[in-house]
């Protein structure tokens, strides 16, 4: 299966946030992930970077001040 | 394989930009796309969404006034 994990950067340690995602949306303040059962989580980051043949998606927050 | 194709999202239609995307990252203005064999395109453009089981990448142009 062609799904990636999704991490979320904090410092130097990277916290999966979801398993197994299929689709990714931009949106306002964040991203919409929802993974292959059709879960979805909203998370108010931004896409650091992906290798997709690592099964890998990175996401770094988004400060609001 | 699980790499996925890059559409730019012109109006209807859609345009394939890259094939067997492996990496994306964004940087200023845009973002660095990389297939498969190592080679890297610059593009204009923000994720507009993915759906990795469809190996879609959809991609829409920034536009700098």
């Amino acid at each position: 299966m062609c799904e990636s994990n999704a991490y979320l950067k904090d410092g130097e340690n990277e916290v999966m946030v979801m398993e197994s995602v299929d689709s990714i949306e931009p949106c306002e303040n964040g991203l919409k992930l929802m993974d292959i059962f059709g879960k979805q989580i909203f998370i108010q980051a931004r896409i650091k970077d992906m290798t997709l043949l690592n099964h890998r998606i990175i996401l770094e927050e988004i400060c609001t001040r």
